[in-house]
């Protein structure tokens, strides 16, 4: 049952190559940086300190950009009565399958069954219709920090957990392009996110009728290549038009004197980033964490290969963390009474961006050796210029690991226009621009017959005259089709 | 259903005085100040975004505390097996009652039931035993910021929901020793604080058997005394002993060479203490909040009652914003087109510390006037002492709001040495100390026949012969009873 792992320095957690078997690479990873563990309750994870680390510093760079834009967090039920779920018609048909529901307690049968919530549309909207009243009252904007539950099949650590971390906005506008220009300057805010911070490039576009979120207008979502080419939708921002406001009376007195449906979007991110983030970067020796996403920037570790200079090599990893310190960045001294090998490959494995080594030479020379977690190249610094040489290589860092994902994608993804040609490029694992006849009946059938699924219409595809792929009706876009996690 | 009011500078939202109706005021309050809604679903809250920012000031100040303290998040399914809640026999019996139960997910009848968690104990020890294996995997130091589910019979915004949030703590120590001087260090954590930021005073002690937490050797609480003279237990740290760690087989191979069971302890502080935060300060005008728990922490009202002065207010209230937010303080200026004396009141009741008002007489002479919340206290103070009057009148207040709320439990506090004087003593709402002969049964009719418990055995007091109040017993020692909420 238990992945665990107390002692993980042993050589012996070895990992998979992704070339070998990507899916047991993914929870060798895991494993192997500490980052969760199994459960006793089927589907659900343990999140570890490593790993919940990742989703602290998630929760504190969204926050504080969703409070920049205006939005304030509050926090509601995570128990929905069975009838609410039921009051909008696709949202109940999208989420019904998946719910678990309270049936007792206290000691006795409910009245009504509880679900847990899967998403909290139908409890907010509730209340949100007594919370407006005027146009004064808009736009609504509210977050929420919650834990979720979904009953899946097949579950996979962070990717698809029976409960997951996430945030939820939740959003009430006067009109519907406002509401979908929020929407999008959200899906904006999760781009730049993954950009800045994850260093991993998103495709940003709109979902098609099939894929859309279960009550939603129109979903907006950003879509990442994960290293064995499929798709990962990691980010998702929903115009709910006025679906809901319809299903749950929220109107208001508009300037004009007249009462009108309020127009709203919804939109989330989870701990699945965190599956992403594993997947986009990490290697065959381990986890590799961007800079920006590290709780700790840089391990410290002393080579005492020579007893003598015990003291001194200690005194200068303790200088050099104060200096780094000072700079603002988190360091780590690895004094564990183990051999500084294991203390290398043990760093590897948990990501750690920058380890500095201090030995007895680079005592005598006022040096220390700088490595790179992701291309393994070290550098002679001397300990004047440390801060600048950190700073430097943390920033190069976050910028290759962007860019080596970007250079893959692109590498990566195709353009192609018979379904002999994409049949093909689906075996070599590519993403796929493809013409499309627009019906969900076409997306089906190349669904069942390839697994591919449309992941959006790009906001970048051009107007373009073409022939869908399958069916050879006209169509006037390419949209990107992949297989997906 | 709803206490849900969008527009409240209305003046018909009046607010019962305290000496009228001390459980109406609270509801009041809560309404006042936009902190709460009910929800659709009986016993559960909506912590809404006045509400929800206290909380996130109290994760905040403890989340970095904790850590200080060598602690490390983590996160644990909130779904437990019925099986694993049985596992320690005492917890299972303080907690059943209280669970609700998830008999159904996907679609079907599930084969086990799985409760939500009241308390993570029991899904997390069944995982810290695959965690530890050696001394030097202790301490074993984790927390968990989550919701949890127990159901209550009387509910009450903040004080009993049947959903909270909280913070779990949960450490494994190698000693008996270590782990007592753990709990009783995390709470000094909370003790420090509810004065340094609450600034509510608190008792510290020791629960009685019968008060105890279900499964502990002994549990530490913090009591705090409300205005209405009745006691809450607004944290608790409980020296869990080996009982856990016999139930869930959590060993470790001692430095000694011997297995040995590892020695825990538990801790937690819910949104139950803000409601303790309204009880403390409030009074019949509306909330109060102390400086050091306010997000904001100053209003600047433009007072406009010549027109041709508008511009010029507005610029100096831009003016006084700009120092003020230089100097890190939170600032709101309320530009809305309603009356001052609405806004006034309307800040009132939202407990904003501190007013700074502008009008055409302060443009004349280079000043502003700042209107302290609790005292209602007014100063005229030149633009160029801005920030240094503000940091003195907010240093004041929170240490004033301190020092009250302890005057006030001091002249509320009495020693008693009969059951005449005991009675008469609980009629008048006091604390009380007093003599009791350390039975449980003696405790049970005491509170039987007057509704007071035994809040602790407080740390303070003192070794001193003299009989029980109730049976004339020996005893060695006051202790502290009260009634409580």
């Amino acid at each position: 049952m238990s992945l665990s792992m107390t002692d993980n320095t042993q050589h012996e957690n070895k990992i998979t190559p992704r070339s070998e078997d990507y899916s047991q690479w993914y929870l060798d990873i895991i494993q192997a940086a500490d980052l969760a563990d199994y459960s006793p309750v089927k589907g659900c994870m343990i999140i570890k300190p490593n790993g919940y680390a990742l989703w602290e510093k998630v929760q504190q760079v969204l926050d504080k950009e969703f409070k920049l834009h205006g939005v304030q967090n509050a926090y509601f039920p995570m128990l929905i009565p069975e009838k609410l779920l039921k009051r909008e018609a696709q949202h109940v048909e999208g989420f019904a399958p998946e719910v678990a529901v309270v049936t007792h307690a206290g000691g006795s049968k409910l009245d009504e069954p509880l679900i847990l919530r899967p998403t909290s549309e139908t409890i907010m909207y509730e209340v949100f219709k007594d919370w407006i009243h005027s146009y004064r009252d808009l736009p609504l904007l509210i977050n929420q920090w919650a834990n979720v539950i979904r009953w899946e099949m097949k579950t996979k650590p962070f990717l698809r957990t029976t409960e997951f971390l996430w945030q939820e906005g939740h959003t009430v506008h006067t009109t519907e392009a406002e509401a979908d220009a929020y929407a999008r300057k959200m899906l904006g805010v999760y781009e730049a996110f993954f950009r800045d911070y994850m260093a991993i490039p998103v495709i940003i576009g709109v979902k098609s009728e099939n894929e859309k979120f279960a009550g939603a207008l129109r979903t907006y979502t950003c879509e990442a290549m994960m290293q064995d080419g499929k798709a990962l939708q990691i980010a998702t921002s929903h115009n709910l038009g006025d679906n809901f406001a319809k299903a749950f009376e929220i109107k208001f007195l508009d300037a004009d004197g007249t009462w009108k449906f309020g127009w709203q979007t919804s939109w989330g991110l989870s701990t699945r980033s965190i599956g992403g983030l594993i997947m986009t970067h990490s290697d065959d020796k381990g986890m590799i964490i961007p800079p920006m996403m590290a709780r700790t920037q840089i391990v410290i570790v002393p080579i005492i290969s020579k007893p003598e200079m015990k003291e001194s090599i200690e005194e200068a990893a303790q200088a050099i963390t104060g200096t780094l310190r000072s700079a603002e960045y988190d360091v780590h001294v690895d004094t564990r009474d183990i051999r500084h090998g294991e203390k290398y490959f043990d760093w590897e494995k948990k990501g750690m961006p920058i380890r500095i080594e201090i030995g007895p030479k680079d005592i005598e020379n006022n040096s220390v050796v700088i490595a790179r977690r992701d291309t393994g190249e070290k550098q002679t610094v001397s300990n004047t210029d440390i801060v600048s040489k950190v700073t430097e290589t943390l920033n190069t860092m976050q910028k290759d690991l962007h860019d080596k994902a970007l250079a893959m994608r692109k590498e990566n993804i195709v353009s192609v226009d018979s379904w002999d040609e994409f049949t093909k490029a689906l075996e070599d694992k590519k993403f796929i621009m493809a013409h499309w006849d627009g019906t969900t009946e076409t997306e089906k059938v190349i669904k069942d017959e390839t697994g591919a699924t449309i992941r959006c219409i790009p906001f970048d595809s051009q107007e373009e005259s073409g022939k869908c792929i399958k069916t050879g009706r006209d169509s006037m876009k390419r949209v990107l089709f992949a297989k997906a996690h």
